[in-house]
């Protein structure tokens, strides 16, 4: 772990919060492509979810590398969004979030407290301006890096009755 | 570049294709925290998407040191499966897949062929034992590095009323 990295990462645990030792060494390796623009400066002002975000339009900003990958991908009504969460611990496997402190599983939240911080994120596409993506439904820090863009394919990536158990106990 | 990686790459090029030279330098990199295993021994064996793959079980295995960040995730009816498509080129910016042949950008496309081979998958969930997860919906190939779960919010990733136009006009 480089000092750069140990500098922006928190380390205290909250009660009952269990770390893991990392392994030895990486088995892949990402370049980011982008950097997602926000009016969103500080984590603590980020909304807590894209719908708290409401209908902000946020940017994403292709490198002039891989703009040509965006031709075609302005028919797409709604965009799945990958990006890097990069300032999260990765060690937790049981953690206790701020918004729902019981103790659970790290897969079981969408927290980026996680072994590879990679954010999953459905947007609508406002417009394609030469590199640039307007968007609304993102709620990441200004300056977030961007892993990737896919066209979201309601066939397969959409499920109107999905549920889960914990969450909708929380709100009764 | 490893020759390992190198020899597991096809180089060929489809006419009308675009590579572009990749960034000197990675700027993240991952874990494999796990396995997916699949009845399709091939790439070519794989069905096409996950509708395809009809009612397949496929089996996520998670490794021990990951596996209680599973905790909680048994009440989700939905998962987010996020995946390493470890045998695909990363240089690609305009591309012409086998059962599109149209040439489309990248991001345009579900294809294994993107700077950041990661896919995005949503499955139904069966159950859990211990660290194993029985699942419907995945259509990868057998052994394929797992680097993420998620559990599936409908509130925010499900939109049924999406599309995506380039892909409609080709079932016209």
């Amino acid at each position: 772990m480089t000092e750069a990295y140990a500098a922006k990462v928190s380390f205290d645990l909250r009660e009952g919060e269990i770390a893991v030792e990392l392994p030895q060494r990486f088995d892949a390796s990402l370049y980011f492509i982008g950097q997602i623009r926000t009016p969103w400066k500080r984590r603590e002002d980020c909304p807590k979810n894209p719908r708290e975000g409401g209908e902000t339009v946020c940017t994403i900003v292709i490198d002039p590398r891989w703009a040509q990958g965006l031709q075609g991908l302005d028919t797409a009504s709604h965009i799945v969004v990958l990006y890097w969460m990069d300032r999260a611990r990765r060690d937790l496997v049981i953690q206790a979030p701020h918004h729902y402190p019981e103790r659970r599983g790290t897969f079981a939240l969408r927290s980026p407290v996680r072994p590879n911080p990679i954010a999953v994120s459905v947007v609508r596409l406002l417009n394609i301006r030469s590199n640039e993506l307007s968007v609304v439904g993102l709620d990441c820090v200004d300056g977030t890096p961007l892993l990737d863009l896919k066209p979201y394919f309601a066939s397969t990536d959409s499920v109107p009755d999905a549920s889960v158990g914990w969450h909708a106990a929380t709100k009764r």
